[in-house]
């Protein structure tokens, strides 16, 4: 396991002052660091870790997902302890910071999140108890070799429309120009489907389930899969990283409100 | 009446300066008091209160209570002087913090608070009138003894499926993932029925009757009671302490948000 | 004419440093002069206004004021240039501080503001243009003898249930526990009538039918009135200083939604 | 091209610590140019850009689009990369800012702008790519010589019903006072009409239907037009500086809800 070298004391400091260079406006005071591959850029006081802290090194993930819990909260997409979040901070052999279980998302703090690996168990002794859900995130990490977050959402209608559309085993999502703001999506004129899956407790079936499908998903060829909804629970997207997952889940909670708004007017 | 002691004026001012510990995103900068049961640890100018005061001690509960409105107040549930909140300081006797009457939730300030007890009268002299629905608070507290915090909000769905459903005599709540963040409840193959009190402003009435029916539920086992609504009026739950009884309130009002869609949409 | 003296330069110089005094949260820190019939209390920097400047002695109305903007343009009920808000600073004789027209009132400036007379009319030279509805806040003033402050404001569902309800004169709101958020008001079981004017750009025709309807009311005794619909454009409500008329305009917001989202549930 | 000179460092400097004029609540402490025809006011740090950058003297239209991006993400209207917008900075040769492809909105950084020309093309070498939009936002300013600024949002209610009303080719909008809110309508008693526009991926097919569209507005005279929309993808809108063309959007927004919820109701 080897993420990237923490940020010095010094950037971090840079970071806390809220300074910003003369050619950035709202900009990312840190981390600037180029070798991480995620990193929304804002700022966080009391990184980086200590020498010796379990999530040394995972500063950038750790600052991206509180920054994610925050925004989403305030958005009613993760309310209550509802809702995981991971990044992949390392693929050889494949490790995850994801979540703790049962954390607020609205209210992250930094030793609310687990490093696990690829049996969804942790990598370090004395970590909290992680997701139940980690495995979904671990298979999406497994099939999907160029993601580096994945997250996971309650909604309204998210919710809701699982269940009208369960029936179908997809919402159909036609037509709309904002499903260009999926990867790899360039036109409107694009029949997408969103998957739906059962709901249930038992959650290595249901990775198990979900790895199949993603499976014929890639065999299958073109854009995507973006992510999939579960059936009265919630919405699973993911992205290269935090910036794009965070997008995906915005599309997708506009597209989905758009169709249940249509819906109620026909 | 022994509310844990508050902290020193050096907690508080390092608490007010904002600074955190580096191990800690978003952390609470105060109290950090591990003998308080509550304390969503969000820091505020000017405790603790002075030595005398009639609220000195109850430095954690005011705070998160202070924040609960803030909280409430944005979201839309606790409009105007709308909702009342309390925190159970003591037991023994039983002593609970409570909103004082016809405060904004939105701006409230420390001194909009009343220490009552178990007849709801106040324990101490020249205190403000506490709500009106005191005694909702008090009957919760009675019955449950392991509850820390009761909240009572108004929304606009907890308002009309409250109506809505009245002939049955609850809201049914079936199957729902998010069920899992009421206390007890481990999953969504739950059929749960919020119960709903007919409004009236007899309020000593209304708690009999509350008290009676927390007595049935308590008798009839299994995870809960978490909470009742009253007709064309709001919410009340409670729980361990101020964040989980937030975090009910956040539960209840997503869950009703999708039971009111999906009427909408059939 | 005479409003009460402002802050001394001091007290401003406290308000603005963001200190709030050690019993209070979230307390108003300027201004505290007792004298003053209104003031939320919320800071501003800059204040009070120099010697000599139109608006000296304006200054509680002012800020009380522009906060009311920021936070209805948040919420949505003062989106634009819409909305006009005053508060009655002298009543022997009339003068009212009206919000100029035209003006952003998320980013209302101190200078936004006009002094006016009972005719509508400025009381000073060199003043901005005041809002083309200024006479509908003059006759309230003229009519309600125990108010400070009257608001305008345009929500969605005050411009489209004066329109679903004009045929009956006024929307039905009754027996919602919110009601006794309106001044006067001690039961839920009220039958409630809020009434609705037809639209008109003659606003002075348009006074003297609210100023008859004011009579009339005030004849027939009881709690209110609160406020009147005008269709498709809008709310005006008042109260005794700017808190309580920003309670009203919450609570009726609050129930029109209710009214609003219970035709949709029929 | 000649943009209006950049503020001094002083000026700069000044905005950046907050303080505010005396006479002036929540006041644009930056820029104060009277030389500059746009300019929210809002102070950003940072600004202004040093000697040579190719942004240099374009301080006020990037902090006006920045806070915009910022504005109508929190509003919805503006989530994921959707969304794109442009302030003119010169027509002799037409020169205009756009935002670069593919940002997000909520994030913007200074050197997420291109200066571009009356083809759409770069005016400067190494600058990011522009929106494929841009020749949505060139048309507008080649047509409209009064113009200065043009916004381009994605909302639900414009995606929806763009969709709903396309067989009619404009969305009905009568009788509404917040028809008042677009340029030069001075009575409610209006019947307007939103055109729409078939959505496309080929945007100079649509730019020059826009066009065509355009002349024939202004040769039938009468206030507007003010904008329109594109088929379940979102609404253009413009206006003399980034203040009006934000009020136009926000004014289209509360009428479309209007007209949304209308139908439901219906």
């Amino acid at each position: 396991m080897s993420p990237s070298p923490p940020p010095t004391a010094a950037e971090s400091s840079a970071a806390a002052s809220g300074n910003a260079a003369a050619n950035s406006l709202a900009a990312p005071a840190w981390p600037l660091n180029p070798s991480q591959p995620h990193g929304l850029g804002l700022p966080f006081p009391g990184l980086p870790f200590p020498d010796g802290h379990r999530l040394r090194g995972c500063e950038v993930a750790v600052a991206d997902l509180v920054q994610t819990g925050q925004l989403f909260y305030q958005r009613g997409w993760s309310v209550g302890t509802s809702s995981n979040y991971s990044v992949i901070i390392d693929r050889q052999p494949l490790e995850l910071l994801v979540t703790a279980s049962g954390m607020h998302k609205g209210r992250l703090r930094a030793d609310d999140f687990v490093r696990i690996n690829d049996q969804g168990r942790p990598v370090l002794p004395d970590q909290p108890k992680s997701s139940a859900e980690t495995m979904l995130h671990v298979v999406a990490a497994q099939k999907l070799p160029n993601i580096g977050c994945v997250l996971h959402t309650h909604s309204v209608w998210a919710t809701i429309l699982g269940d009208k559309f369960f029936h179908r085993g997809h919402v159909p999502i036609h037509g709309f120009e904002m499903l260009k703001g999926l990867d790899g999506i360039t036109t409107h004129e694009t029949n997408y489907e969103l998957r739906i899956f059962e709901n249930t407790q038992d959650i290595p079936v249901l990775a198990d389930e979900v790895g199949r499908w993603l499976d014929e998903c890639l065999a299958a060829g073109g854009p995507g899969p973006h992510g999939y909804l579960i059936r009265k629970h919630g919405l699973y997207t993911w992205g290269k990283d935090v910036a794009e997952a965070q997008r995906h889940i915005e599309i997708y909670e506009f597209l989905l409100e758009c169709v249940g708004r249509q819906l109620l007017m026909t």
